[in-house]
Formats: C-alpha cells, structure tokens, sequence
C-alpha cells in the first residue's frame, strides 16, 4: 500500500500544481527571491522556511492528501501581530496569497495553500498571556494548543468548555477559524459562545480590536462573531480572550444501547423536556461505527444486540446530584425502549466507553485510507429519517457509510468509505456522486453541509447545492468588502471571480 | 410642565426636520402620490398610513422624545417577506430611505426614521408559527410580542432563555435587531445564543435564509450572527428560529445588602469560582437607586444602611438543588463581607424585590423627565473602579447619576439625571459633556458604549471614542456591501459618507 499510496501522492501533486499554476499566472504573482528578503527582514531569517522538505508539513491537514496537499511557496513563522500586518501589507502590494495555519489538524482543507504563496503559521504565537482570575477569562496567542488551556485553569478551578474533540493536538486559533465544536457543545455549545474579544490582522493588514472582557456588547457591528467559523479567510487572529467556566468536578457516562436509530434519537428530546436536564454529551453510534471501533480496540461492548447506541454525559459540581442526573435519564431511557443502560462512574470505564467513540474514524482508516469524513447536521429530530438514505446510498454506490456523531446537536459524522476492491478512479467519480446525493438528502431534511469542520476547500464545489445565488453573492461581497486583493486564503469556502 | 414639554418638542421637531431636510435634498428622494400609490399597490390601502396623527406614534421610541423624535413620510405595515422585497427594491430604485420597525421599545433611537421616508413596521407579522417539540424550537414572525412566545410555551414546558427586561412590550423582531439581553444573561447569555435561524430581506430586496433549525452550522459566513444586534441597517427580519430549554421550575431570589460596592462586585466571581454556581441574575443597585425606587413605590427595604445591593437569582429544576445553592451563596456572600442577606421564596417576595429593581428608570424619570439613560459594560471586575468615576462625574455637574444593572454581566444603566434646577440648555450641554467624560472612563476600563440597548442615533457620535478608523471603516465596508444605495435605516450606528 505504501508504494500505491506514494505514487498516488505525486501524480495527484502534480496534477494540482500544474492546475495551480495556471491560476497563478492568472491571478497571483511568486514568491520571488526579493520578497524572501522582505520576510526575512520582517521575522528574521529562523522564521522564514523556504527548504521543500522542511515545508511539506505545511501542504496537508488532515484530509486525505492525495486529494487536496498543495505546497506552499514559501513559510513564515512570526512573533506578533504587528509582524504579521507588514506581511499582509507586503502580500497586497505583491499580490501574493497567504494562508493562515494553526496545527494543522483540519478537516476541509482550510490550512493548506492551494494557491502556493505564503503560509502564516502561528505556532510560535503560543503563550496564554493571562488568566483574569476575577473576570474567568483567559487571554491566549493563538498558536496555543487548545488542552493547554483547560491544564493550565484546571489548578484554579475553572475550565474553558468550547473545545473540539482534537482538543490534544489542535490550536485555539484555528478552533476560532473553524468555530470547532466537540463532544460536550450539547449543554455547553461551541467555541464562538466562549470568545469575547478578538486581536485581528485584517486582509488590508489594519490591527484591529474586536469585543474585549465583555460578555454582553452591542457596540457596532459583531464583527467578532463574523471572524469566528470564517476559515481564515476574513483575516488573521492574533489574540483571544476566552470566557470561562467553573470547572465541573462530577460527571457520569451511560452507555445506551437501542435496538433502531429511531428509538436511540427519540431521546434526545425527551431527556431535556421530558427528564428537564441538558446533558453534557449526546453521542451517536451506529452499529458499524461500534463494530468497527471495537474490532480495532480489540474491546467487547455488547453491540451485536443494538441497532444503534448512545453515550450520554452529565456533569456538574455536586456528585449527587449528577449521580441523580444519570439515574434519570437511564430509567427514562429504559421506559423508552433502550435495551440496556451500562453506567460508566470512574474514570476507567469512562475511559473505556469514550475510546470506543474516538478511535472510529480511525477504525476505518485501516479498512481503507481513502474516506471521505463527512459533518452534516440536521435537525436533530431528523436524524432518523437521514438514516435509511445513507443505506440506500450506500447500497447503490457499494461502500460502507458508518455513520456516528454528535446526537444532541444533529452533527454526524457519515463517512464515505472506499471499497477496498474498486480502483482509485473508481472511488473518486463514487465520492462525488454520493457525497452529492447525502447533500441532496441533508439540504432535504433542513440540514446543511458542515456542522463544525468548516467548508475549506474540500467541500466548497457543493456549497451552491446549499445557498441561493443571492445568499452565495451576499457572502463574497463581504469578502470583498474585507478583502478587496483576495489575497486571505483564497480558494477557501468559494472561489472569487 | 406639560405645556413646556410640548413647546420643547415642536421646537426641537422644527430643528430636527430642518436638518433632516437638507440632508433629505443630498441624499434621498421625497415620498411622492405616486410612491405611496406603488405603496397601495404592493401591501393593500389598510396597510399605508399617510396621516400625520396616526404616524405620530412612529416618530418615537423610548428616548427622550423632544430630542431624538421625527416623523415619518409614511408607514407601511406589510404582511409577508415578499411585500417587504418588493418595497425594498423600490426603496432603492427612488432612493428612499425605510426605517424597520418593532414595538418602539428601544432606547437609543434604532427605529426613528430620521431621514424621514418610509417606515416599515413589523406588526401584523406576529404569528407563531411553529412549536417544534421534538427539535425544541419555535418559529416566530418579528412582530410577536416576546412574552406571548413564553406563555405559550409554559404549557408544554419549555422557555426561551434570551429574552429582555421589556419582555412584556418588546417585539422579538427588535429583539434580534438589538441582540437585546436581560436579567437571565449571567446563566442564559443573550438573544443571540437562542437565535439558529432568520428569514431576511436584505437591503436590495433578496429574501434570504439564514441558518435554520440546526444548533451546529458552520457552512459559510455566520451571516445570521452579524444580523443579530446591527439594528436594522443590514436588512430586515421576516422570519426567526429559536432555540428553546426545559422550563425552570423552581427559583430563589436573594437580596444582599453590602456596605460598599467593591464588596458587593467582588461577590459575582466568589459566587461562580469559590461556589461554583453560575446564577441565573446577578442584578447591581447603588444605593441611590435603591432609595429612588422604595420612595416612588413606597416600599421598604432597610436601604439605609447599605452602600450597595445585589439582587441574586438561581433557578432549575430541582427545588432542593435551587435551594442549596441560594444556601451556598448566601453563606458565602455573609461570609465575605455583606451586611444581611434576605431571601424571597415565594412568588410575592420575589415580585417585591423584583419591582424595585424594575422601577428604578420610572423613579427617576419622576424625578426629572430629561435623562440619558446609559447602558456601559465594562469588565464585572472593573465595576468597583467606575463607581468613584461616576461620583466625580455627578459632582462635576451637579447632576445626579444613578447606576444599576446587570452587576454579572458587567452591564450598567448609569443614567444622567437632570438637576430639576437647571435650564434645558444648560441640560444638553452638560449631558454631552458628562456622556464623554463617562465613555472615556469606560473605555478606559476595557469597557464600551453599550451591552443592549445599542448605539442607534442616540450614541453614534461617540462611535469613534471606542473604536479606531480602521474599525469603524470595516463597519462601514461591511454597510456598503450590504446596501451599497444606503437606504435600510441610514444614519444609525454610524453615518455614511
């Protein structure tokens, strides 16, 4: 596999730079040598990188990158704000696209430079420059990992709880570009409901202050909530002050097991009117995201029986009364034809049941490495008529579609898996046809195409499947309007004429 | 009294038409017959108003109405989205500027057609037209009074969160204009967090779809979240999809006498870091407030011996659970330095301790009809330093200068209350002196002009004490984009060149 998958990389390279510079001519200008000098007199020469080898970690994210890799031509890797102005400023001038890159843990493409130009990695931007104890904000770089935050407050008792699932490995600054959501966004939403100011480089390379320590602002325009989930494609962050939350102390898992997805999801509504609690966590797997997690753990849950689970958190700072929480919901799930309610109180079976839904997609990268790792949402009460449609499609185009996710938010991850015995070719032409009809199927129900991995460039061919001429023009006028060079990760969420 | 109100307003009525006038020469195009019969046509004779008593009403809203009042040319009262595209495209085919209107309700002058031309006024979009259960949303028109979403809701036991003090006259419509907030916020947050939907007319007459019923969407520009809050010049609100919870069940209220205001601020942290509760309000009384309103509902709380108050909710599901933790801050506000603590457990004590709190505006205006009632938020933490600000501030003009307000949230309705002693004149200038010198200290804390109530015509002029060129001109790009003839509620936020 390793030599297929190697040859596969450069023909498909190849293919997409030929392609690119044909747009370069077109639109942009290289990278020449004397604007490496400008970098190099703007960061200094230890943070320009120009040496092929040392950039291609900066041509991928985490899409499959056969597929969407594009080298950057060149990468810069500045201190501060003021650094990144002069070279949004010298990008204007030279019509040079720039790419902003956090850790490069995307899942759209959004981090990497399909025009070539400069890459803007922010990785050294990395301090938590303050912990506002009185105000429970927290002020951050950045380039710091989203973990490091919670490690840091966990001593003070207080946690920041808009973090996505890739809390490990990901940036704040790219979970602020994406508007990431994780596991626990049920009861306590996403990242922009926790982001009260913002540091911007803007496309004209203005330094501009938006929100502040605020938590209620009605000041002008929202600009903030706009920059957050705009791709990098409206400008640079710099800074961000984060609200905080007491850290809860208690938490208890149930893991659920339903004989349909319709039953399973039934439940969703009815523990929050029905038991009136707001879970932490409502998690969906259906059974061949179980079996395949579980034959990959070597982990034995019961799944055989059940045509889908659910694992549901709650937390809190009282044990008793999170304890009471779980016991509720389990009795009403029992009433509501679960089949059996596991309870997971310690840290050890938490663990365990919660592994389970983490290691899915990777699951599937062993039965086969070519995936398309989908993130429709739709309204929640519609998740189980979305169900007999990935069936059906996935009968017709014969791949496997496990399907899991986000239940309380209607956020699943379907993911187109190749069949391992049809050629690349083949694959590629069956992942256009069935990713269009899952969006047929998901616009149809009210849903859309992304619920927290953002459009990039992977899906941004469907995006008209989704909005009217009128709300596609609305938003490239605002990309213009910030904009006017298109030079701030162009190629991202549409294409500028 | 009466009769020198009434001369105030004609003259400053005079004043105020002459300006607009010219400015209606430079810029926009008289309503003529033949508008207003394109008007008939378009929305039916009932729904166009002409006549100079009957839009009266439209002249105004809850700002002081000799200084910010203006009519109207006329005022239409459509019915659907697609009487509102057409009068848009209109609009901007004449060069007509529209004022959206909701209940009339705000307080910085948002629906006031200050250039004149057309008023649309949402009222007889006000249906219901939803309650989706299973998803937990509702589907609202702009002209639903916000309360009737609640009561509606109760019977099936389920609440929107995002609701403001004026709940009981507001329109949802302006609502989501002002992204308005109320005494829920510290635990609720805002309108913004419920709003997953909008049906807009855009200021060229698109009818567009914004979001929908999807708690997770990350598909393009969050559109939807720069609509919240931008007081109706980025078009018009035909539609909403609220996110609804589990109606609380049980609340306690708790009054908390302190001796100063730095001890009673310094309690909004302690309550959510040391008692790890996130109450429902925590609403701030200085004690001329407090003593303003006891007298005007001749009430009796035991104010004297307090510098500062906070009135503290917590509210959920579980009585004992609400219970407990109104014991816990109640312990913990005794034990760091308040002087008594009074509990309100039942509906009437609870109405008592809310009234004084609600009355406050209404005691003053007793006091002095000519105010500017102010809506800062700074850091909460910053709170104790603005006290003494305000006190200089007071002293300096010989002004009274109230402050209350959402203490949690860090939201203050300083409001500068003419000495009944001086002369109108002698008011307006030294309300604008003091406004500066009030937003200076504002700004100086981290804070800002508004935390709900918004800028409008009331506050634009100060604008540029918060915000930097850059900032304001992105504003303003983000205005051209959307309504390049400048037609949809001109001259608020900001004016345009």
């Amino acid at each position: 596999m390793d030599r297929e998958m190697s040859e596969i990389c450069c023909d498909s390279e190849q293919k997409s730079r030929a392609k690119s510079r044909t747009l370069n001519k077109k639109r942009y200008n290289p990278v020449t040598k004397e604007i490496i000098s400008e970098l190099v007199q703007i960061v200094g020469e230890k943070n320009v990188i120009t040496d092929e080898e040392k950039m291609e970690p900066y041509s991928y994210d985490e899409t499959p990158k056969d597929q969407y890799a594009h080298m950057p031509e060149v990468v810069v890797t500045p201190h501060t704000a003021e650094e990144i102005a002069k070279i949004v400023k010298l990008a204007n001038r030279e019509l040079i696209p720039i790419t902003p890159r956090g850790a490069g843990s995307g899942l759209s493409g959004g981090a990497i430079p399909i025009f070539g130009g400069i890459v803007i990695s922010v990785e050294k931007m990395n301090r938590i420059l303050e912990i506002d104890y009185k105000n429970m904000m927290v002020v951050v770089e950045p380039g710091v990992v989203t973990n490091d935050i919670n490690e840091i407050l966990a001593e003070k008792g207080l946690f920041y709880a808009g973090y996505p699932m890739s809390v490990e490995t990901c940036f704040i600054g790219g979970n602020i570009a994406e508007n990431a959501g994780g596991g626990k966004a049920v009861k306590y939403g996403v990242t922009g409901r926790y982001v009260m100011g913002l540091e911007l480089v803007t496309p004209l390379g203005d330094i501009v202050q938006l929100g502040g320590k605020r938590v209620k602002d009605v000041t002008g325009y929202d600009i903030k909530q706009l920059i957050i989930g705009s791709e990098g494609t409206l400008g640079i962050v710099t800074k961000a002050i984060l609200k905080l939350i007491p850290l809860p102390t208690a938490k208890v898992d149930l893991l659920v097991l339903f004989k349909d997805v319709k039953t399973a999801i039934d439940m969703v509504s009815l523990i929050m009117t029905e038991g009136k609690i707001i879970p932490t966590s409502v998690e969906f797997m259906d059974k061949l995201s179980v079996q395949a997690s579980c034959e990959y753990l070597n982990e034995h849950l019961p799944y055989q029986q059940a045509g889908a689970m659910l694992l549901i958190e709650v937390d809190g700072n009282r044990e008793d009364q999170v304890e009471e929480d779980a016991e509720t919901i389990g009795e009403l799930c029992l009433k509501n034809g679960a089949i059996e309610v596991y309870v997971a109180d310690n840290y050890t079976t938490q663990e365990r049941v919660w592994s389970v839904r983490r290691n899915i997609a990777e699951a599937f990268i062993v039965i086969s490495p070519h995936q398309s790792l989908e993130d429709i949402v739709v309204p929640t009460a519609s998740i189980p008529d979305l169900m007999p449609e990935l069936e059906r499609i996935s009968k017709k185009y014969n791949i496997q579609i496990p399907c899991y996710g986000h239940a309380g938010d209607g956020n699943l991850h379907a993911t187109l898996v190749k069949n391992p015995e049809s050629t690349l070719e083949e694959w590629y032409e069956v992942e256009d046809k069935a990713l269009r009809e899952l969006y047929e199927v998901t616009k149809k129900l009210g849903g859309t195409l992304s619920g927290e991995h953002g459009v990039g460039s992977k899906r941004k061919e469907f995006l008209e499947m989704i909005f009217s001429p009128a709300e596609i023009e609305l938003m490239k006028r605002i990309k213009r309007a910030f904009d006017p060079n298109n030079i701030m990760n162009p190629g991202k969420i549409f294409d500028i004429d």
